[in-house]
C-alpha cells in the first residue's frame, strides 16, 4: 500500500515539537537544526513544512492558539448553555501546562522588536476576544448570561484576566490553586439571575 | 561650597535612563556602555552605581516598581477612603506609558531563563499583592469596601487583571480607552453597599 502522509497532521506534530523546544531553551534556540534534533526529522524534510526560522516560530505560536481553540470547541460542543461552555473553556485553559505560558510570554516579549510576531499577536488577541464575545452572546441568547452585560467588554476583561492569571501562576505557584478565582468571580457577575434559581 | 551628590537620586536617574534604553532597544542592548551613552555619564562613574549588567537590569526593574509604588502612596495620602485610594491607584497605574509595559514584558520573558530576574519578579509580584491586600483591608476597616470579600483573593485578581490589561492595551490599542474597565467592574463588585448610598 502506498504510504499516505497527512501533511497538516505532521506540521502540527512538528509545531508541537517546536513549542517544547522553545519552552526548554527559549526562542533564540528554536532553529530548524535544533528542531530536526528534537523531532527526529532531517532539516531537508523540515524545509517542506517551514520556510526558515521565522515561519517555524509563527507555527509554534499558531499551535498554542490551536490547542486552546480546541478546548473552547470541546466546551461548546459538550455544554448545554453558553454560561456552562464559557466556564468549562476557562477551567480547561487555566489548567494548561505552565510551559505554554512561558512560550506565550516569550512571544509577547519578541513582539516588541519583531513586526511579524507583533502582527500575529495582535491578530491572535483580537480573534480570541471575538470568540469569547460570541460565547457570551450565545449565553445571552439561551438566557444563561445576563442580557445587560456588554459581550465585547466581558470578552476583553476575560482575555486580560486569563493572561494575567497565567502570568501570576508562573511567579507565584502557591497561587495556582486560586488561579481560577478571578475568572470564576467574573463568571458569577455575568451569570443570569434566572440561571441561579435552583 | 563642596558639591553634595545625592547618590540615591542619581542612581534613580540612571535607572530611569536604563528603562528608556530597554524600552527602545531591548534587554540585550542594556549594557553599561550603552547606558553611558544614554545618560551622558562615563562608564567609570556608572561603576559606582551598578556592579555590571545584571545589577543594572535589576535596578531598571526596581525603578518600574518604584514608580507604581509612588502612585499608590500618592493615592493613599490623597484619598479619604480605602476604596477611593484603590480606585485612584488603579487609574494612575493604567495610565502608565506603554513603554513601561514593554519593559515589564521583557523582564517577564527573561525571568524564564535568568534565575536572579526570576527571583526579583516573584518578590515583586508578592510585594504588590500584599500592598493591594493592605489597601483592601483599609477599605474594609473604614467600611468603604465590603467586609465579606477576601482581601488576599481580591489582591491576586487585581494584580492579574492589571497585568493582563496592560498587555491587552499593547496589542489592541483601540481597547486602551476601555482598559480600565475590568478593574472598574472589579471595584464595583467589592464596593460597600453603604458607600453606594448617596
Amino acid at each position: 500500500l502506498p504510504k499516505i502522509v497527512d501533511h497538516d497532521m505532521r506540521r502540527r506534530e512538528l509545531s508541537q515539537a517546536a513549542v517544547r523546544l522553545i519552552a526548554r531553551d527559549g526562542l533564540d534556540a528554536a532553529t530548524t537544526r535544533a528542531l530536526a534534533s528534537e523531532s527526529g526529522w532531517t532539516t531537508g524534510v523540515l524545509k517542506h513544512y517551514f520556510v526558515g526560522k521565522d515561519d517555524l516560530l509563527r507555527h509554534a505560536l499558531l499551535e498554542l492558539e490551536a490547542v486552546n481553540r480546541e478546548r473552547l470547541a470541546v466546551a461548546e460542543g459538550e455544554e448545554a448553555t453558553g454560561y456552562d461552555a464559557l466556564r468549562a473553556a476557562i477551567v480547561a485553559i487555566l489548567r494548561d501546562e505552565p510551559a505554554h505560558a512561558k512560550v506565550w510570554i516569550a512571544f509577547l516579549s519578541r513582539a516588541a522588536t519583531d513586526p511579524a510576531i507583533g502582527r500575529e499577536m495582535r491578530r491572535g488577541s483580537r480573534a480570541w476576544q471575538r470568540r469569547w464575545a460570541e460565547l457570551v452572546r450565545r449565553g445571552q441568547a439561551d438566557r444563561s448570561i445576563r442580557s445587560d452585560v456588554d459581550a465585547d467588554e466581558v470578552a476583553i476583561e476575560l482575555w486580560a484576566l486569563l493572561s494575567g492569571l497565567r502570568i501570576a501562576a508562573l511567579f507565584n505557584p502557591s497561587l495556582t490553586r486560586r488561579a481560577g478565582l478571578g475568572a470564576i468571580t467574573l463568571l458569577e457577575r455575568i451569570r443570569s439571575v434566572d440561571a441561579m434559581a435552583p
